[in-house]
């Protein structure tokens, strides 16, 4: 830690992205974790926001005055004040709620179901999917990090709509799984342990608010999603399963030059040649795992040339919920913010 | 157990659904387990049948000799020649393998890419999904348990195609989650613990050989699936979630009306009028639970009522795979064939 | 189900050994579950006695009338005042709480620092370790089933102590790992999936309520317990590892043979001679598997003989916490006080 | 990376102690991996060592030559002939085998059961548990690295009999519980992930080789242990309760605070005033936590004033098997040996 240091506050310190986001903070050299807060005012919190050793605080704005950047690791609604007031701080802002993720304000009151707190900042906010954003993130004083899902089935996606190698007359399917880290920290029925391990689950089916960001976001206003998520037996990841219908006559290799293309350079994309991404080599990472496949290569499908479904493409994409779903693309946002290196504390 | 017990075997009884089998046996007042033996000539078991306290014992067909039936738990290939054989000695025989799963040959030999030990004997088999062959199975010799990705698909999808419900122009997208019990039992690099707990993956994407099986039983010649079976880091229990077209204008509540006829008084399928299938409840026990919603029913959605594809079904569909995907559902056979109620030894 | 079966009601039907219960009491035979019921007043459950398809109802006396058995799954404090008025009520009662575990009620209000709500019935109450009570057990009104951790702990120590094959000048240590649908259903913080799975620790470090029951029910006034339980992350079982000093001159074998000799017969206790219990063979089953080792038989272990500890003995002990250390247990107790043979329902 | 780094070597980078080595290595600002090996010459690796991306190369001595140090994460027998090829070639050497654990080698050949390859380097050898042995480490050019099991007992234990507190006439009781990776990579029935999860299990019950390395370093030649391990249903770390009898007289809050001096200003070892360890705190980390606590607090505990044992201590201990227990102890052992800051590459 040296003078020169930028000096950041979290807000929200106390769930699991919050104390991601400490820990991320505490290994990277050019910030220092200037406050751990609660999100509440007049809350004092009552539990260390561990591993760090760090004492979790209560909300006080004269600590955030002068700060160079705040993370906002609440929930949506709570966050669009607070990003207000820490803007106004000086303080430039990454909101990993969902406050600021839509252009479009009234499919924000739809889709949240509440008058959004502050309108008037959705313009000057950008969408935090630093592949696809990273100039404009740069410039910004506020962004909105993208939802968990959201990044790991776009970061497929996204690359084959913007090359209009996908058919969007036909629904994408966007089958989802995640840990139980997902859900959060607050202890209930559905998360007790006993309702967790040796079980497995789909929830909200067709109903979850990560649909239509995903569709806001996914690179054509055509595109529409069925997403299903899933909670899996165990704590951290994504691995999302998406099914698409190629444009007539686009083969499995075509899209993944696409996908190599698009990721060239790339720290924290990785396509894969061959083989299929999993939970265990990216918990812990920044890394996205993509792959591509045919949906109906088995012996015997029956392929004929003329059906233009043949070829259904099955992506798989695998991240860590917290890190590049979370905590880790909060801080590559703010690293181009700040002008860090965009790998700074992610390593 | 009593004189007039029907007396049966378990060849491959040190598996995981062999084992299954033995405890079924075990649990049923009409059977009684005559021989838990290894499906190979020669070989001396070294491990006890858990978790019954049996010894396995090696093949002797001296023993089977006058059995009234005989389960093979036992690999495709292998498992032919045994039904062959066990056939001649008098007994009804149900394959939980996949010799006997196909009714054409070619198919058969395409898949498991080799050819078929016993092709005369393809013609007498009866594929077992009880809910749709009660009839032929109660005559049968010679039983195909179906294998257990299809018995949760197929039970999802067959009422919903028979009704003509489903555009089967578009694929059917099948994305299977497995507990690891389903890959069965050999020590393997990628079911060694550290492989599998706190991890998730696809395999054998858009290549595995229960595609073609789902295809072929799925009621109609026109179904084309996708599927991609996935890895879970539990033990048992498969979850099925399945993206079909509706044709024009069907509604979800009709879908569901038809599967609820279609199960009305089965004493193995249960359709959830609200609510998700979950691993957990069916874990342990002989059941297959569906449900059926809108996969596109979220805030916003852009729904327009002349696209076909706006009501894109999700079923889901949750077996215990060693249970209804395997021994439980043979057992549903065996005491249809043997004249048992179909219940027996599975409450 | 028939004219003759034995009504009985569970009381606190909703927590997992409730379930567990109601379970139990539809596979027995002679048993009709009469009610699930809620164990307080007033309360209307909300949530359905999973797994069975039982509703669960608020408490109604007037439903208790007239049975032949009350099971109580209720809390200490709770269990008390229901056991006196199920008891007035005609019903035989087996209280699964700590309410009736000691014989001396000063020892209860220290322990649990209450007032005892019925010091009257404490007479009244036999200890439900059935492989030690079986006859006063027969003849009761009113059992209190042992804790989980005590039922664990003393099948393994009970016969040695009463063979006064122990030491008991020296600590007996009872090291004690519990799966954590000991610790209930309640939603909490310590309870979380994400705070159980891949965790591990100890908690209570000797200032556990179970270790006063251990040693109040040892066998011997001079026994003196050092109880560490600990949570692991997984679901149900407890795996127990005693360590005694044995008396001079004692070798393990005779130990091995007194276990053996003590649990001959018994249907629900096993002693290994050779080999480890382990969880998964106890789990979803009434058994207690036993086994006996000595401590220090590593190559150069320092063994003298004139060393009195040289034969420390590690006594290992599995059982389901739900069923032999809870559900399982009371039922065996039920039986025996209805009449039934012991196994019962619990097969 | 820079031309003053440091060129390191890891023998056996294809385990799960290996793999932590080559990452730690990636980690450290001053070192190089110079090669990732397998440890057998002639091999070629099929595999790659995740999770970083280098390729696992063959033996080759010539890649060796010149090195600065080598890491030996080898069997033992297989690690003493390495270590003595790599320090001729002028490196440094950690050895995380057994090999040269032991000062006397008769006590090695009983316990491993094999002569041992080259005694003649056993003289050179520190045991490298660093908080005891910092001085001698920093001039060693070979260490042994501690066992998993003896490095998480020895933390606790050994201020505490250095200090005379405990009375060695009593056998200490250390009950250990160690994550699967605890046993490796290679494949076995006994590690399957249907085998661990869900389950529990001691093994090597009295009869394990930590057990009498424990002995040769608790710091008396009277200490005598009886160490029983068992298999947690997780991966990562270990957990060790540990029972000793103090000296008449001493307290519970005496032994902390020699706990306290003892490990004051370490790095790695904290211990707890309040409160327990739990594995969850350290995986991921190189910190062992501590606690003491008094093994008979409970209420109505039969206290007697005049009773030696009445104070039974339990000991609990904490560490990342593969790192405090494994590749991190000998990074800040080739930290000390390298005139590095004894926490590069462990933050």
């Amino acid at each position: 830690m040296n003078a020169l240091s930028k000096r950041v506050a979290v807000l929200g310190a106390s769930g699991y992205a919050g104390q991601e986001l400490c820990e991320r903070i505490e290994a990277h050299p050019g910030l220092q974790l200037a406050a751990a807060m609660s999100a509440r005012e007049g809350v004092v919190p009552d539990e260390p926001a561990l591993p760090i050793d760090r004492s979790l605080d209560a909300l006080d704005w004269n600590r955030i005055q002068g700060l160079d950047a705040v993370f906002l690791a609440t929930p949506h609604g709570a966050s669009a004040p607070l990003a207000a007031r820490a803007l106004e701080a000086g303080a430039k802002v990454v909101d990993l709620s969902a406050d600021f993720r839509f252009d479009d304000v009234t499919q924000y009151e739809r889709v949240y179901g509440m008058a959004h707190p502050h309108p008037e900042l959705i313009g000057e906010a950008i969408y935090g999917l630093v592949e696809f954003e990273r100039d404009r993130i740069a410039e910004a004083h506020l962004v909105a990090a993208p939802g968990c899902y959201p990044t790991s089935v776009l970061l497929a996606l996204r690359p084959l709509i913007e090359a209009d190698l996908i058919e969007l007359s036909a629904p994408i399917v966007a089958d989802c799984k995640s840990g139980a880290s997902g859900a959060g920290k607050r202890p209930s029925a559905a998360l007790h342990f006993g309702s967790v391990q040796e079980n497995f689950r789909a929830y909200s089916v067709g109903m979850h608010r990560h649909a239509p960001e995903i569709e806001a976001k996914a690179g054509s206003d055509s595109a529409r999603v069925v997403f299903v998520p899933h909670l899996l037996p165990c704590f951290r990841g994504i691995l999302s399963t998406i099914y698409v219908q190629p444009k007539t006559g686009a083969p499995v290799p075509e899209a993944r030059a696409i996908l190599e293309r698009a990721y060239r350079g790339e720290a924290f994309v990785k396509v894969f040649d061959r083989g299929q991404p999993e939970l265990s080599r990216v918990v812990g990472t920044n890394q996205c795992h993509l792959a591509i496949a045919d949906g109906r290569a088995f012996p015997g499908a029956a392929v004929d040339a003329a059906d233009e479904h043949a070829g259904t493409w099955v992506l798989t994409s695998a991240i860590d919920n917290l890190l590049k779903g979370a905590a880790g693309q909060a801080m590559q946002c703010l690293n181009l913010m700040l002008g860090f290196e965009e790998t700074e504390g992610l390593r």
